[in-house]
């Protein structure tokens, strides 16, 4: 661990110094990432007048995965992508979230969140914080079924959030019916049947007026 | 479905008619778990200052089997053991948390939540129903080294947020050391190190006056 290591919240209330020192390193990661209740994103709540935070919409994903993997097109590892999920939003902790429908703050993403990933991780044993590493570049990166698999379900519930909302961040000043069609059409390199669903749900919407219809308004 | 169910969320703002019947069941499943972002817990959050929910608390004891499987006494399957602990809290969406030091609500809890569990199941296609149904039982009667894991998660979690806390609901009127000690010990059930360095955080908050040290408060 660098000198210069960020402040945790563990440092608040350190663990009592006779703690097995891998296992400190272990909860000292468990409790840092307590902070991911705290990272709001743009998704209204089905069930509650608020935003959703990283740690609720990466438990829905994980229910979305348990119950919707038998729409995959690829054949899939069930726990291996409830893995990737559970994750995938860690570096957010850091980074903090950068909405989906925000093309100016999407630059640079990339280079911010694997910086937080570094940054986080690195409170693990080392060997954990590479398998932690591994499993959010897989998912970044598509290169497996399972990451494509994921990375649907994390277009696909806020689409869902949005229906229940009849409109959400659909209604961003800005964005169009097509650029919702076009942020959400990997759900398809996944799974057609769920795009097909998918894309039936921004239709109806669109036709009912919970987007703004026409070309992309970039 | 009988004509008799519950309003559901997915109802408010039904799903278009022409969408595949299955996926429609899943789909109104996973809308109406959103709700259990909104059972609260009475743990204090690490990162802010407010109480934890269970979606929240879900996903974190999900974190927790990922980076701690390895002090499991027992061999266990990581990726089934997730699977118990994302859906061992559903259950509460319709029949509420029970804290655990509330001997009086403790009454009749299987009751209430066996009865709950069917309700919010039955929305789902039947054999998914039923493999939710085995494996929120299988965490209820701790009958595989997966779900005392998991349990064992389920009472670890909540220790670390009070230890955070400085006392938390250790603090809760009537409640002792030997209480907090008795209702941890099935953490001990799943691994021998993880209750050690349970035990050695509950007898540290009591030698600093963060919970009532004496016998049994009842």
């Amino acid at each position: 661990m660098s000198a210069e290591r960020r402040t945790v919240l563990a440092d608040t209330t350190p663990f009592p110094d006779d703690l097995d020192e891998r296992l400190r390193a272990q909860l000292t990661f468990l409790v840092e990432v307590d902070r991911l209740k705290t990272v709001l994103r743009q998704s209204p709540l089905a069930a509650a007048d608020r935003r959703e935070n990283d740690a609720e919409h990466s438990w829905h994903l994980a229910m979305m995965v348990a119950v919707l993997a038998e729409h995959s097109d690829e054949p899939i590892d069930t726990g291996h992508t409830v893995e990737l999920v559970l994750l995938h939003d860690l570096v957010e902790i850091y980074a903090g979230d950068t909405p989906l429908y925000d093309t100016a703050a999407g630059a640079g993403q990339y280079e911010r969140e694997a910086a937080a990933a570094g940054e986080l991780f690195a409170l693990l044993p080392a060997d954990q914080a590479r398998r932690m590493r591994d499993l959010w570049e897989e998912f970044e990166e598509r290169r497996t079924p399972e990451a494509r698999f994921a990375k649907a379900m994390d277009r696909l519930q806020p689409l869902l959030l949005n229906w229940m909302a009849r409109g959400g961040t659909w209604r961003t000043p800005g964005v169009t019916a097509d650029d919702v069609r076009s942020r959400k059409a990997v759900i398809g390199d996944a799974s057609a049947s769920l795009w097909t669903a998918g894309r039936r749900l921004i239709d109806e919407g669109e036709t009912r007026g919970w987007s703004r219809s026409g070309g992309s308004g970039g």
